[in-house]
């Protein structure tokens, strides 16, 4: 093998490194939670209906736990995505990495909490503690990734190349941003109107995602359009 | 290195990195079960006999983590084998196969809830509910198996190339169909004849999957005489 | 690429997915023992010596870590020269090595196992089964260990191309064999004389290691010699 | 492929190997300490004063987690940037490399021991146990970083191929060394002033670290001028 190519390889080998190094954090991240659901003890009477009622005990952490899965796992798809165009690395692109994975790694705390506390005491008491615990995380998580999607395609760092398409770092950017932008939105709702109304603020994502990737495109075309 | 060759590798280190961070899920998953087997504590006397009696007590959780190994072991070599196969990917291939792990990441709870009420009371009692949400997530892991069988082999998405052997893949598919259904048979034999009747159906899966084999071969060689 | 080419490396990749699985596993046993490591909490009086107490009482865990540690260590680097020499894969080396990993995962708890019972009462009451139970981990560790040298060295399996030294081969199985047959030897000594004496017999390992090579290596010549 | 090419992928391989275990490795140390942050549960009335008087509880577990994810993680980049200039491996940087991670391994627990007894009693009991525990696990992770760069960056080893540039090569063995020293100048300090004190003395390693670059820096130019 040349010389030449032994390096660029060995380069590449340091940037993969930082990846896969990346998918082992968020492997151990995604399947943490389930360390937290054990398997129900019943020490009276054991029947169907005591497992079940013990299971059904389970239930938040269940859905803490397919929360955390889900949120993690398209974190993932979206790192995937990312590193997609990433051809180089530095000692920067590295340590914004590891904010991210921080972030990641506290998710399935926060979902948990935040899972464990929304039962009959969430409406009754208007418990805004772990609801904004929950939200600052994911916010933190999306700032990062902004962050890094900002860092990675600027032209002055030479960590892409060929460069991202326009459009789609437009979109990329715009959805790294919207997203924990929406997420903070239940803070408001839930201390100036109520915490029921703000655990249903998620649910506008997909719209404002819809409204955000029109409206990208609109002005991408108009500013193309102009210029040509 | 050329350009197009670079590209080329960057593609497929993006597929191996959806496989490797694949791994790591299985291999968390594969070991989670030994943290649940705490090292036995005696408060009285410490001697042989309790300590054997111990152990014995542990005899659940044991069994619990070889099926559970034994079983993630099988899905991770059926993963091993459909990607052999897989040349490229797309968005919704790295959303089935978190599907997929996510199933896979729950299996040690459901076999550990099983195994701990496999005992007297299994009989006695007719538990059905442990041995349901048992045979759900192995259900649910071969479905998504399937599923994914099924979108990496359509011609439509262009995920191998070369297309898998036709046999080969009638075979799969057959056997991640067969699996799942012939565990399914546990829950109406539990529920209309007896619990422990139930248990007892996976004894069947080698005799099932012979039967498969055998009809998918033949049929595949009276098409190809047919079609010839 | 040319086709011939990307065929290769693929089978390459699923020969290294294999590995890397594996060094999840590793990776996992080796640090599972640190999490049973718990922060030492005290109740009454918080003071130096308290907490140096407190450490002191930790130490049978520390100890079971240390040796842990060094003995997943040993293996994976036994797991990481063997690997060295394959160059290919078949459906059995797959299940050998799960079989061989899965004693690995074990090993945290039997070496925690012993090293809780290996206190003042391990002597006066001759507690001779965590000691049993420890040397049957790593006997089966061992075994897996030396049937997975055999059965990658088979010329008939094709799985290291160019095939090993003879001398390389022959001594690593013969280490492979004699290393479980020390340890085995601490159960005869333990039950028929004494536990404490039996539970030193891994003292000999370096010096039956050293005859071990010298007569492997000694008949490996004459054999040459009588040969040409 | 030619197998002179192939047997240099192969070695290549097996150095990856070694890497990305390590990385396992250090992800695991990186997210274990989450696991030890349990969500709290309120068994009396549940109210959000309550709710946040719990998290506060939780704060040196916290902040234990934090220091502990900044420590591998900086551990973490150091290997990165280290074996980015390995191109090779023998026996011996396999051990030296796992009793490394030996101790990054350990230091959740001990940064969590450290963390958990810095409260009150910390500065009125003068608790110099878990910082002792604390700073020397933090040395032994320095002093193999230093052996590491040693013995790497020996020629004799041909391990880097082309050898490190003499400048930066000094500045990490100094770094390696200096980091370390100034860490375990919190044990004099601690014993012969104030523990509150001694836990301060990291705060200098910033400045440490810059006299150790300057000089250095200016050394290296002197020595470059007197040869040439």
């Amino acid at each position: 093998m040349s010389n030449q190519l032994h390096n660029e390889l060995k380069k590449e080998f340091q940037l993969e490194r930082m990846i896969l190094f990346s998918d082992a954090v968020f492997a151990i991240a995604i399947t943490l939670l389930v360390i937290e659901i054990k398997i129900p003890e019943i020490h009276e009477h054991i029947t169907d209906s005591a497992l079940l009622a013990a299971l059904g005990h389970l239930a938040p952490k269940f859905l803490g736990f397919v929360t955390s899965f889900a949120l993690v796992g398209f974190y993932w798809t979206v790192h995937h995505r990312m590193f997609g165009y990433v051809t180089a690395y530095d000692r920067k692109i590295l340590w914004l990495n590891l904010c991210f994975l921080f972030f990641i790694v506290l998710m399935p705390f926060s979902t948990g909490f935040y899972g464990e506390y929304s039962g009959k005491e969430f409406a009754t008491e208007q418990l805004k503690v772990p609801m904004t615990f929950y939200v600052l995380n994911y916010f933190f998580v999306g700032l990062f990734n902004y962050i890094m999607w900002r860092y990675i395609s600027n032209p002055a760092h030479k960590l892409t190349e060929p460069p991202i398409d326009p459009l789609t770092l437009k979109l990329a950017k715009a959805r790294a941003v919207v997203l924990p932008l929406t997420f903070l939105m239940m803070i408001p709702v839930a201390y100036l109107v109520n915490v029921v109304i703000g655990s249903f603020v998620p649910i506008l994502i997909p719209m404002v995602m819809k409204i955000t990737k029109k409206v990208i495109t609109r002005k991408h075309k108009q500013l193309h359009l102009s210029t040509t």
